[in-house]
């Protein structure tokens, strides 16, 4: 495939195994991914996760377990009713009332399960297997006769003997069951065991299979790929491989290794991979490691010193496939082994600068890298950029000359600034949430005009009270033009500040070249 | 094994499985871990890493590439005398400047590669196969002349021919190579491939083989198991899966499932692992993402109302292996999945308080969890005295009643404070290098006491300059009293001073009691 440079080794592997034609993604982001300590959606949140994952490409979108409340039976039937290609599907325990549920939701399809394990039986359920499989038939016979999907799970599948995972699904299958999932609950398989175990149930079963994986070991997506080796055609994901305790299979990995390893189709659009991520990232608040793999910051990046000539000379050397495939890009990163010649050469490349500027960027670039912050992690362009749009201090286009920012228990955050554009002074003042909120705001009233913030972002060491913090701020214009500013010191407030001037003056520097 | 639960589904396959006696732990963390885009550790923190990994009991530790810089050979070789029980390899391109830069640095075993992929060949060594061998067999014969150990890699191992790689192992052992190193450089294989290419050069190898696995695809720890699984006797992992792009094979995972699932032996004291962790999270300011296994916080964490009643009952109904044995501990979070019932039960059993007092803490808990914050991811025991702490406002024993903040860039950030404790009015002032310094100061001041900071951390969700802040501290007074305390909103300056507030509050709480 164009843009792939998988190994060689994989071709044999890939024919022999037992592919299905296609490969079913089930997305449970809003239902095992919300399921994660400390991660909560709003109704509006889910909604636009929902359509986001619909136009990724997912077959099934998990929405929720509507028994939990009025206002998830609610939220997925919203997800239901907003028009998606793709199918909703509610969890249900086998019991009536978590299926009825699902029914007020108005679901395509019901998820119902039961814990078939000897240790989920007894110390859980406190129930028979009998019983248990009584309960399962019932759920599958309920929800058929309402004229929907069923699929059925034993939970904790793979620590219950073989042949009572063929009982129950064999017999849910006699009353209707649509397809039958396997869940490695714990996360407590490893690839050729599940091979094995899914091969086994294939050959009982008519129905399609499904596989859902934890990541307590790291492996939920070698699991669920070899799965999909013994055939089964759809596999539970969630975005940035959230979910309860290690995680699920992420959807990014496995669909880009079906996709780029083994030639297998689905319907996910991989360029739309990254966007879907970030908004994941947003509201889930849990933010990706930057080596996450496929989406993660540094997915694709490069540091200058490394590997850099090897990648430019030929991007496959370093990737395994292009950043674009799945929505990303390359970067090429500064830091610790990027020597000053490599700075200065790339920069003299790229840039049409005089010998002083040259020196005066490549001075900036190593001083930043020795912050050893991540705030060299950009593009290296973007890097050079920001050193250029910070000299001369005489040419910048609009400058800070005072300002002073009150805040306390009892006033409004305040701010006053007094800002040179042009050379014409303006001051203006304002308030706000925080004395961040408020100079921002005094900064545009000076202006005399609207700037839209697209991002904010703050990181601070752990450390004392005066420990450094880097923001990184990107601000857009009426006219749509973006632009990025980084601030670091010791000084929250004024780190923001300087941020905020610095991508102010990029803007400004834009609308007059 | 004894607190282990993983599936039966694994017992066949342990037992056809090829696995060595036991396996060496070769970790890279200090050198593949650092050329992670924007890590950069100091000669400090490097043997500080290489001590813990070595009581953590890895077998080789490679401290570097010391040809860059002399820096990477003094620090290399403090490391080597710092008289550790691992063995100290540096790493070095087949050309003898790299190798007498690891000589120089006094390493026990020198790890020499060369890329022998067509790509690698022709775009970045522009070197043909014989010259590349040549100089590999150069390189090997000069290490072993110097009594040093000799690890060879093939670069891009899996991308190139299989006949190609045995001729280039065959011949470096001839010359006295004394271990085969294969790295997946580009993370481009999957276990299937690796079994069968790890199985093939055994067979044609009599010095033991190692694996070095990227994660590009998610599956590192995954394909080095298979390498273990076909024969591998050495793996090379990272702490935390640090390393370039989607990172290495993660030490944690990988000897968590060797141990829990193969049942195989290496050196590793498991429960060591999680502080190993956390010490290279502190000094590669990579902050672990919660759903990283083994390690992350949520590894062992369940939120209660969904699984907690299952692992109260039984904990392997939902934990593949004790949480002890890897160094965590578990953790019962609260949020929005724990309805009132549970949070008021749970603190029923636990605190011996009120009516009243109960009713206050689950209302705090619950109007926490809408903040749907990570604010509630600490054990639950924490978060109840946290609550407890602060109520009823009329038993504070350290109260703020006014706080005047300013910043600004042409001033000393300074604050003002009046504070009361047992109902004495103190007035004091301070300055900082910010404005949240600048007020801690001066509420120290007041307090006419010196109270330490232990941790400072703030964590602003990418909004805008208004999202909300949570800021959490820890101090620690002269008799060594620690306390947390938590505050969030968004005001950065007053979400940082409540917090300090609360965290004193218990501490003058603890002195009394």
């Amino acid at each position: 495939m164009e843009g792939v440079f998988v190994s060689e080794f994989i071709r044999p592997i890939r024919e022999k195994a037992n592919f299905p034609e296609r490969v079913y993604v089930f997305d449970t982001t809003l239902r095992d991914g919300e399921q994660t300590p400390g991660v909560c959606f709003t109704p509006d949140e889910k909604v636009e996760i929902a359509k986001k994952l619909d136009e990724l490409g997912v077959d099934v979108i998990e929405g929720g377990f509507p028994v939990n409340s009025e206002e998830e039976i609610e939220t997925v039937r919203r997800i239901k009713e907003s028009g998606l290609r793709a199918k909703v599907c509610g969890l249900a325990r086998c019991v009536i009332a978590d299926i009825d549920a699902c029914i007020k939701a108005n679901v395509d399809r019901v998820h119902i399960f039961i814990a078939t394990s000897d240790t989920h039986l007894k110390y859980k359920l406190r129930m028979d297997e009998n019983k248990a499989l009584e309960q399962a038939i019932a759920a599958t016979e309920y929800v058929k006769s309402h004229g929907l999907e069923c699929e059925f799970s034993c939970e904790d599948a793979t620590r219950t003997p073989l042949d009572r995972l063929i009982r129950f699904y064999k017999s849910v299958e006699e009353y209707g069951a649509d397809i039958h999932n396997v869940p490695d609950t714990v996360g407590v398989m490893e690839p050729e065991a599940m091979f094995y175990l899914i091969s086994s149930l294939k050959r009982e079963l008519k129905k399609p299979i499904s596989v859902h994986c934890h990541n307590d070991f790291g492996m939920a997506v070698a699991n669920t790929l070899a799965g999909v080796k013994a055939g089964a055609a759809q596999v539970h994901t969630t975005v940035n491989g959230l979910g309860e305790r290690g995680g699920n299979a992420s959807v990014e990995q496995t669909v880009a290794a079906l996709t780029a390893m083994y030639n297998v189709k689905t319907n996910i659009r991989l360029n739309l991979l990254k966007e879907t991520s970030r908004l994941v990232e947003k509201y889930s608040m849990i933010k990706l490691m930057p080596n996450f793999p496929i989406v993660g910051d540094n997915a694709f990046a490069h540091e200058a010193g490394i590997h850099v000539h090897g990648v430019l000379a030929k991007a496959e050397s370093y990737e395994p496939l292009t950043p674009e495939m799945v929505g990303q890009r390359r970067r090429i990163v500064m830091g610790k082994h990027t020597g000053k010649h490599a700075v200065a050469s790339f920069v003299k490349e790229k840039f049409n600068l005089t010998e002083d500027q040259i020196k005066e960027v490549v001075e900036k670039v190593k001083s930043l890298a020795v912050h050893k912050k991540k705030i060299i992690e950009d593009d290296v362009v973007a890097v050079v950029e920001g050193v250029l749009g910070s000299i001369p201090e005489s040419e910048k286009i609009v400058r800070l000359d005072e300002a002073l920012i009150i805040t306390g228990n009892k006033i409004t955050p305040t701010a006053s600034v007094q800002i040179t554009i042009d050379n014409i002074k303006k001051i203006a003042a304002g308030v706000g949430t925080g004395p961040v909120d408020a100079v921002a705001k005094a900064i545009q009233s000076a202006l005399g005009e609207e700037i839209r913030l697209l991002n904010y972002k703050l990181e601070a060491i752990s450390g004392g009270t005066d420990s450094l913090c880097s923001v990184e701020v990107t601000v857009e214009d009426k006219e749509g033009r973006t632009a990025m500013g980084i601030g670091v010191g010791g000084d929250i407030v004024m780190a923001s500040v300087n941020a905020l001037m610095e991508s102010l003056n990029r803007i400004y520097r834009k609308r007059r070249t």
